[in-house]
């Protein structure tokens, strides 16, 4: 079986393992304020070029994404969002849970703009409804999909204007930071929002990411929010050593090698179905991409490759999602490439 | 100034006003357990024809929805509404505030269909995503329109097989209940839905609604929740005393015979400014209309009338929200039509 | 039956009845923004001679303390009180609904001391416990005793010391600052504390209680607060105007009035039972007393008197309440006397 | 710097660190529902001999207790503590932050009784107070201490009769397990409580839980908890594989190992303290134990060992913690008895 189903579906780059290997007998105090942390703190905020900011290590997204928003938000501000994003889509109600709305808005190639930001103070009246006070994007989105420099430029001064605040979901940030089409540095991105994270789990980590805090109103007392939200970790240091480890070298890190490296083989798996006359569900130059194929070859294709359906089938065609990842190498690419191939050729039936 | 601003713009019916007066000086245990609460729930389970169900005095709608909805959702289950639905519109997040999502959908004229409800599946995956779990319906809907039998018949069906309650929102039942293209009658609206009120508020009382609950999924130690979502009032007894004085004589009582006025009222105002060539939001029997009127005219009726803008200006048309209550006179529609007559007719600069 | 169950057992003082009977028929916007209830906020403004601060009618005593501490706390922070506290004890986890804790503390005859703030912070260490932030006290407290002016001077300056918020709960206000013990003046009262409010519900009022918020930490916003949290009435205007009706006047209002009334007859009651030897739960000098009494005794007088069991019962004593309103005269009180001085000194059995 | 600072300063036993690295490189799908966690969990019911349960793996001890009380408690509910147990004292109100109080009660040795949890209903009356419906008790407790078999046989029982379910926090399951005093198997354990979880990242894991549940009041639809309360690992497979590792075997893993390792470490250093007079703050049988040491004797430790200060200090006497774990050795033992000695008998000065 060859693995199409996620980034997330192996273990960590053997350099995480060792690093985690070479320092389990160290003994540090718990709960992320250990040397390691610190260390990886400083490695973010060198890879930023931002010092007056918090870098927290957080378990995973869902968990990250949940406790800056408790953290922002006052009881009766919400959180707008692209319908497709994730904390709308695939969060269970986790921000609801803690008390918000996240207002969702149709999205545009599954973004945001200003003119969605907006539209939701269209809804807004006064004390009676609830009050839009952070935009929730994701870099790239959830369907693959990245923000331009100038689009996030756009977005970020619309905040500004309408007093909100900005936070960038960057489960697959390194996806989005190397692949061809992107013009927006990391340093750039950092400035440009309140708060972000730099996604582990997704780029060759066993969990963990590093959540960037730029202001204060989120930031304050955070480590509180982070345990009564329950995502402390007791040992904590397991994620500043794998950051440690995924960010020694900054831009020639193995974090963007990774990410450079699953972007290829996403390209490579993209136009090799173009070259097919395959049509995609959306345009994206990541690590995930959404391939619309005929029912019959998606049942087939399943018998070797393990890989999600994303949307229903519509007159017989089925849009399905395939993930490369720091562990997907060149030939697993090519035999999806040539089953596919045989089976579009061949008449099905 | 003449008010057609809301339906709880002035006090209560003289009848209420007198009960509560001729009661005044009695003592009575609290918190809405005494013997005129008791009787007032008598006369709900006589009108909607019901014996085998609960019923609590609340004091306004929204804690009525609120509480509902809290007591009867899992953390991880939603309530689906329409977009426009009170829950959503005007309720400033109390829904997410006990930790729930209310999954929105379009409406087709303020409405939910069984399509619709379908639709809230479509986004269900597993536990990644909420559970879809209520639907919430007005009868009629927060733009006057209201639900047919075979409509409310259809939505239950749906719910049933989809394993959801159906909680309908009453603020305005009496309205819905008494105007000419109701073919659903209280009783049958009580057979089909697991929860629903009959709104005091804005037809009669000074305060209070008169919650119907069937499910005992949604029942279950309702009073408990009433208290711990706050909104359990001391002198329970007024809304009791309040509910007797509106619903003696059931179908003759003073609540059909308010709402019935506030109708025809309404219907004449429809029919006035439908005669002038006036278009309309939307399709409203009851007693909010929302005639489309060009700029000018409506500022200038802003000086001897009190209404609501209620949506954004297009093109220099404005639709407003007309509504009439028990307290609205003939005289008074008289004179809205009038002005608004002399206004279209005159060349406006 | 003769009741002292309690003071909020009968409807309002006449004048109010009055002031509400009268301003029925007036078109007001709604929601609490009309002109009664400003200019009932005025007249509380005199009252407490200050100009600089928020005052908000709320509809009972839960939705008042409640909103007030999810207004004022962040998610992490958490009220001290003692366990007998109304929030604690009588409000079904209202206050955990939000999201947060209250430390309790024994108490000192029902009241909070500087050195049981002080011992709130034995239990804090740092981001693993919750931040204790706000100081709930009751004047007079669940058990009738009141704060003396030194006590509360010493609790406000030890919130200070500690970066703490005050709130006072005035259910029983009225009682309090008339009893003869009393030496806090209600100005006084409100420059000590950041936020508290005087009750209606429990001296007159239909329902209502006037909440005065100096301290923008909490008032910022504030009625989205009340709006989320379900506490809005549609007409508000009437608790304006019963506030309007209860502080006409001021010192001389009927709102001291009442509560010198009731205090006045608890006091023969306590009188009239220490001189038959009656020992007493609390030393209370307000509208509420605790009188200790044989168990035969409790019995017998249950069939001419409603009041509560207060505590459970010890070698055969049961610890009653007994509480004056508005509405009690002197008659109540002679025989509520008389029939105790005839079952002391008869034999049970 | 020798370390008894916590059972958590090290990273994993070298078995599960070469499980890590030997299962690194498969794909699995996410989310916990792989095979190692599959086999994870038959382990786990093999040695609890119990077939008829959930096991789900948990990231962390917080997340565990807290999405369990959050499973199982309706709005208005409560879970009865001790008030140093861990959800109270160490989890930043993250039971509160779902809505839910904590009654606490004094404790006896750290332990809850029957008479406490009886305790808990006196201040229970109706709709007006939380409903107690769960009782927390850990295994052991926070200050060392175990419960007997007949201990919590009892708890149990009243939990029948009170219809509360029983909930046993097991961060440090093993360590009381194999202490000499335990009569408790965890068979016993298992069928006495609705749930319990045996605790990883405590004895020898990077980090996890075995979570049990045993009633389905709990369970129903546990998953959507996890995922709702933000504590669902994309990469579950890590935890499953680790108690892969530390449970392979049974009674003879070295999980068993590895606590009644730490057991005797501590016992050596209790009874080489006791030899020497030194009293303690509590009877802890188990991994931790409670010196009670002069100041200047705390003062100069602290230059060679890593612990905590754990009580204030009374008297110029200061109660510290000692925690020994899977990676502490006799050397470290005997070093710090040979401190202790020199220091009690020298001149301070």
């Amino acid at each position: 079986m060859i693995f199409f189903q996620s980034d997330y579906s192996q273990g960590a780059h053997p350099k995480v393992m060792e690093a985690l290997a070479s320092t389990n007998l160290e003994h540090t105090v718990g709960y992320g304020v250990d040397e390691h942390c610190v260390h990886a703190a400083k490695l973010v905020k060198e890879l930023i070029g931002i010092e007056d900011c918090d870098v927290h290590m957080m378990v995973g997204g869902t968990p990250c994404n949940v406790t800056v928003i408790a953290a922002a938000l006052k009881p009766y501000e919400a959180v707008v969002a692209a319908r497709t994003g994730h904390i709308y889509s695939h969060e269970t109600g986790g921000v609801e849970g803690t008390g918000h709305r996240i207002i969702t808005m149709p999205g545009v190639d599954g973004k945001m703009t200003p003119a969605l930001i907006d539209a939701a103070f269209v809804e807004y009246e006064d004390e009676h409804t609830v009050l839009p006070r952070m935009v929730y994007i994701s870099q790239p989105t959830e369907i693959g999909t990245i923000y331009s420099k100038a689009e996030v430029e756009a977005i970020s001064e619309k905040c500004k204007e309408r007093n909100m605040l900005l936070y960038i979901d960057g489960a697959r940030l390194g996806s989005a930071l190397t692949c061809k089409e992107n013009d927006l540095s990391i340093k750039e991105l950092a400035r440009l929002s309140d708060a972000f994270y730099i996604g582990g789990t997704k780029n060759g980590a066993l969990f963990g990411e590093a959540l960037v805090i730029r202001n204060p109103i989120i930031g304050e007392n955070f480590r509180f929010m982070i345990k009564r939200q329950c995502n402390m970790m007791a040992k904590g240091r397991l994620m500043g050593v794998q950051f440690e480890a995924l960010l020694e070298g900054g831009e020639n890190s193995i974090y963007f090698e990774m990410a450079r490296h699953a972007n290829e083989l996403a390209e490579k798996l993209r136009n090799g179905l173009l070259s097919m006359g395959v049509e995609f569900y959306s345009k994206s130059p990541t690590n995930q991409i959404f391939p619309i194929l005929p029912r019959p070859v998606v049942d087939r294709l399943k018998r070797g490759f393990a890989f999600q359906e994303w949307a229903p089938e519509k007159d017989g065609m089925v849009p399905i999602r395939l993930v490369t990842g720091w562990g997907s190498n060149e030939g697993e690419v090519d035999a999806f490439l040539a089953h596919v191939k045989i089976m579009l050729e061949m008449p099905v039936g």
